[in-house]
């Protein structure tokens, strides 16, 4: 950390607290050295472009498992190597880069580092051997593949996925023993069932003997905790004697409804425990960035240290160089509220997050038709079809609209009156669209947050395009082109969701799931890796084992599969040939249903009987990670971010914000925007505006952008700000690495902490 | 309400005052008449042996399912009806005895008062009309049997029930706005199924055409929601094509894990804040009782209103007529903390919270054995063998003795010499009991609170006699007890739950569990009531349709499940016949095994097959009230009790009784009981407590209750009791039955709301 009274030019002071305010803005916690050359190094790591080139090499190094053996589009060995080496290499400058840029203590002591150096040298041996046993004409497992997800967790800006798998290795311990617990009670129900059923001579329903086996009864009762058994196991027993029904409903209530349920409560007390942690850790690390970059430009003013407002512009120029003049105006009213000239350290702390809300600067601006053709867009007939097309009625009308398009598309496709039909619907939405947008300023209407628009335009123009195409393929040849009518058709029945938007009450859920997907794909990369690894594993342990013959195939073996172990086999009879590991594809297929968990156990026998009953263990393996772990932190995920849309309100800085905004009368409402009164509203107040201390060139208005764009992590974040003392110059570096999540709990449990 | 100047007589003071104690004890709300008529009635109707009958007569009720037609056990309709006319009758002199205690207005007002009559009255004409009609021969339905679960949630002490329902009915809006939205999406999705895979001319496994009838679709993907059918359902399509499969991964991740999980948000949210209420108006009434009951007492004392000791102890006395004399005098001592002979208000409105309480008084004795043999007793080997017992290493002795018992319990049981290896451990374990009787004072061991001794001695004897009769039946006669035999080897297997026990991690998740117990025994009701429901309707329509064939028949439908319309259907080839609706006891099986979800279509599909297809609609009914309504509230019951035990340590109440229990040094702390310390404790300290205020007698020691007798209720109405502003009289009654759930809300959002 740089002091101070380190003698750097005033142009490199100004980058060096420019770097601290970046690093605090965007959460990053990249412990940069204060050297003049490696803060431009900084800015270089930084650069999107940089950071998309490295997105860019991860996905091409994962995707590669699409063109290796076994692959989906084959690809010669040397090929994908070649570009697996070129992958290596740029995730090796990537490092080399990041090294330069962090001290040298620092960067050896982050496991993380480490990490990536041992994944890429054992890939590149692994390569090597690979490739020398190939030309010898040998096989051999390429294991290394396993270690790809290790760059996409490591690398790049998945700051939050790495926060994931920190917090699910901290919960590991608690749901140990939870999952202990768990299969003692299933070892001790097994025994139970040996004992009541061994000796009974039941059979199942496919003749074999009913609970006679230890292993076997562990195996199915694990599976009927999933419930995919549930309740064929039963079936023997139940007609034996009713009475023991009671057996596996006790066993189910205990086992799947009750165990579940604590490993859902375990997992989301602990892992919501860790994520704060994690979170409060980046708040106070964002404080003390602040904090450095303040002691960096601070003056003496009077009995206090301030910036002065020529150094915050400059710095607000290198952090952000792309918001425009007059954002950077109202920041500074709001951090300099008394227009003193300077900036105090309470709100100079306060700068990255205040840039980190999307104020949208818009101009006002009149319709350009009214523009052009002043005398026909305010003619009589013109201003009535606006005020028509602005009416409740005219939402209303295409709502019904669209309902009787429900039903034509139910209906059958080859009466041509119905084809016809759909020519029409089309051209009613397009007339929609284009009176709307003879209606609303065009960008207005097309404003980053108007999504609704976005979404039916889209959708309405790909099928117009879509449209024509297939009839186009229909009028010249004999070719049917079903992969666009399949497009055409899902088109047309998402062309209904807007239906689900003139409804308010809807679309208040409908936003709140809208705000979750960013939280979701953090998820989904944390679900890709557990999937990609699995994918890998199964791949190499069943690979070709399982075979698919199409419909109306004539091989003898088509009927199990190809492989003569699945003979009557309750896999091949359910018809799950497809359902293998031979490409990356299929398997991330055969995992998926493996996640949603019904008939895994036919699944898990079907691979078991072409390997070994080991094979169960894979497949157990999977339960256990995905669906007890993987699945419940999803579960918390949806719970915790619908609770914090419950409870939350817009958070303190983006208020401060707002009222500025509406103190200099330059606010405008979302309603307003669609609703066409805005321009009204300018034109009458527009003489308020002229003359202000801030320059807002005429018609210029600043928004908040929606509260649909906030995350869950954002929420939480802004949330320990609070509990931050603000005089406090904020814990040392090494305390914040330090907090502990027993920090986080609440000491005095007040209503609010059970609420 | 009583105001205080009224003129009762001091006697007829007390009962008052303590009949308002007593109602805010149990936190019951019984607007009583003050008339002493009618308190004296009040304290009959809520004597204990009243409820237990009222309670007798709501299972008796509920269980004639079991001997009406169709019946377990049939019992002639005179001999039902009569008991069901006796029930009737109990019911309603109970509610005429509430009618006598409550103020007109407030009976009549009541809609459970209305409600119960008119159950009361609809039930006896039904019987009166199916009496008449079965005398003419015809048959006729009985619908009111569906009213019977009224009684249960109406009468006696429910309270926590009709909580539920009250939660569940004010949770109903938002659930269906999000149930609609769902249904919305099923739709959708239904439609470009159709569109999609309706003209590839694709068969199911079963041979029959995939996804042309719209109908079938949208239950067929209703089903792939409860995860049923899948991947089943996908197979065809992505035989066809893999990238079918997208279309189905899509929609689970919509509708099952999206959606589901929403359901889960919304239902948890919503009732926890309706019960959080429900139980904050509970403790505002709890306060306003107590504040009446300390107007009618009070004295002036100086300045302030005061209750004199005497009164004080009149009024504890006969609020709990059962708790010691020493126990009262704790109490009195923590009420008046500086004994001044009376206790504030303050302290007074705290007594209905003490009073609930568990204290336990325990008498320290020394051993029996050393008051009859203290020679013997206290001897060099009889000190030796009671060291050797309380060692850490007897417990794991006998850890080691369970864990090779369950190996024997796993072998064969033919084996003579395992069968006497069952003797053995026998009495290993009879000796370890003795063993552990002999070191600690046995009614110390055997204390309410010691749990696992009780559940340890209760298997051991059970398993003792289960065993002598086991081989008692075995040598004198032909019959193989198999019955008893089945329990014999439940009872062993059982006992090796205590080896959980010994180990601190699982211990603490045990104890957890088993405070969550009485909140699922509320949830147990509510489940009861909504199965019985669908019981009664499912019996009344599937009755005797689908026949159960004992292995081995030789009907000629035996395999068809003796109905025609099962041939070759799903249903019939799984065996799945004595799933039926035939009677009470097959109903709740089969109402289970639609709970755990799994084939749930199967069985919808077989009971539509012989009846219609209308039918699905009942199983349909089901699984959006029991599945996404019960089951998620069960969830949401246990994830609130985890949270809350995390969260909470001991509540404020309970910390001043101990803290007064320590001052006066007869405090024991659990630990100490069971590892025989306490006494040798008591015997060094023992002059210390003599001649103290208190007049405990020899070896007198408190103990407050173990946490695991707490509930998630009771802690959450001392959480709301901290709210209530303490010098405040509180609410007026009617602010109090009006309070809405937005008032609960926290109004500042703290770290700790999301928490």
């Amino acid at each position: 950390m740089a002091a101070p009274g380190e003698a750097l030019p005033a142009q490199q002071d100004l980058l060096l607290a420019a770097a601290f305010v970046c690093d605090a803005q965007y959460n990053r916690n990249i412990p940069f050295e204060t050297s003049p050359q490696a803060v431009r190094l900084y800015y270089l790591y930084n650069h999107w472009t940089m950071q998309a080139a490295t997105y860019f090499f991860v996905f091409v190094n994962l995707s590669l498992a699409v063109f290796e053996d076994p692959a989906v589009y084959p690809l010669p060995f040397l090929a994908t190597s070649l570009v697996e080496v070129l992958c290596l290499l740029v995730f090796f400058s990537r490092l080399l880069h990041f090294a330069k840029v962090t001290p040298r203590n620092i960067f050896w002591k982050d496991a993380k580092n480490i990490c990536l150096m041992l994944a890429i040298l054992v890939t590149l041996t692994d390569l090597i051997i690979h490739g020398t046993l190939k030309i010898c004409n040998i096989t051999s497992v390429r294991y290394s593949r396993i270690m790809r997800p290790i760059f996409l967790v490591n690398f790049t800006e998945s700051r939050q996925m790495r926060r994931a798998f920190r917090s699910i290795r901290n919960t590991l311990p608690e749901i140990t023993y939870v999952f202990l617990l768990f299969m003692f009670s299933v070892l001790m129900f097994s025994l139970m069932a040996l004992k009541l059923f061994g000796d009974r001579n039941l059979q199942t329903v496919e003749g074999s003997p009913y609970f006679t086996n230890y292993l076997e009864i562990v195996f199915d009762l694990y599976v009927l905790v999933t419930t995919a058994n549930s309740p064929d196991v039963m079936m023997p027993a139940f007609d034996f004697s009713w009475w023991y029904s009671l057996f596996f409903i006790t066993y189910v209530i205990i086992n799947t409804y009750i165990f579940m349920s604590v490993f859902l409560a375990v997992v989301y007390n602990n892992y919501r425990k860790h994520l704060k942690n994690e979170i409060r850790k980046l708040a106070y690390m964002k404080r003390h960035k602040m904090v450095e970059a303040f002691n960096i430009l601070k003056v003496k003013e009077g009995s206090e240290f301030v910036v002065k407002e020529s150094q915050w512009k400059q710095v607000v120029k290198l952090v952000a160089p792309e918001i425009s003049t007059s954002h950077r105006e109202l920041l500074l009213r709001i951090s300099d509220d008394e227009q003193k000239g300077y900036v105090d350290k309470k709100s100079f702390v306060r700068l990255a997050d205040l840039l980190n809300i999307q104020v949208i600067t818009m101009k006002i601006r009149s319709h350009p038709l009214e523009h052009w053709l002043p005398h026909v867009y305010n003619s009589a007939a013109s201003r009535f079809l606006r005020s028509m097309v602005r009416h409740k009625r005219f939402v209303w009308t295409y709502d019904v609209i669209i309902l009787i398009n429900a039903i034509f598309i139910a209906l059958d496709e080859e009466n041509p009156l119905i084809s016809y039909a759909e020519w029409a619907f089309l051209s009613l939405y397009i007339t929609e669209i284009l009176l709307k947008l003879y209606t609303y300023e065009p960008r207005t209407f097309f404003a980053k947050n108007q999504f609704w628009n976005w979404f039916d335009t889209l959708i309405i123009i790909a099928a117009l395009v879509a449209t024509i195409l297939n009839a186009a393929f229909k009028s010249t040849s004999k070719y049917n082109g079903q992969q666009v009518l399949d497009i055409v058709f899902i088109l047309r029945v998402l062309r209904l969701i807007r239906i689900v938007d003139s409804i308010q009450r809807f679309r208040v859920i409908m936003n709140t799931l809208i705000n979750i997907v960013p939280t979701m794909l953090t998820f989904g990369g944390l679900a890709l890796v557990v999937y990609y690894m699995f994918a890998i594993i199964g791949m190499e342990v069943f690979q070709g084992k399982i075979q698919f013959f199409a419909a109306g195939s004539t091989d003898p073996h088509a009927l199990e599969c190809g492989n003569v172990a699945l003979k009557d086999s309750t896999f091949a009879r359910a018809k799950y040939c497809k359902n293998n590991f031979n490409d990356i594809a299929s398997s991330f297929i055969v995992l998926m249903e493996l996640t949603v968990v019904n008939q895994w156990h036919v699944l898990a026998g079907g691979f078991a009987r072409v390997t070994h009953q080991a094979a169960k263990l894979y497949f157990i393996a999977f339960h256990i990670v995905v669906v007890i772990m993987i699945v419940n932190i999803f579960i918390a995920f949806i719970l915790e971010a619908f609770f914090v849309e419950y409870s939350l309100e817009k958070s303190e800085v983006e208020t401060a914000i707002e009222k500025k905004i509406q103190e200099l009368g330059v606010g405008v409402q979302e309603e307003e925007l669609l609703d066409g009164k805005l321009i009204d509203n300018m034109e009458t107040t527009e003489n308020n505006l002229e003359g202000d201390g801030i320059k807002t060139s005429r018609g210029l208005v600043f928004k908040i952008a929606s509260k649909r764009y906030r995350t869950v992590d954002a929420l939480l974040q802004r949330m320990f700000e609070a509990e931050i003392p603000s005089e406090d110059e904020g814990l040392s570096f090494n305390e914040i690495l330090n907090l502990s999540p027993a920090d986080v709990y609440p000491k005095s449990p007040t209503f609010d902490s059970a609420a």
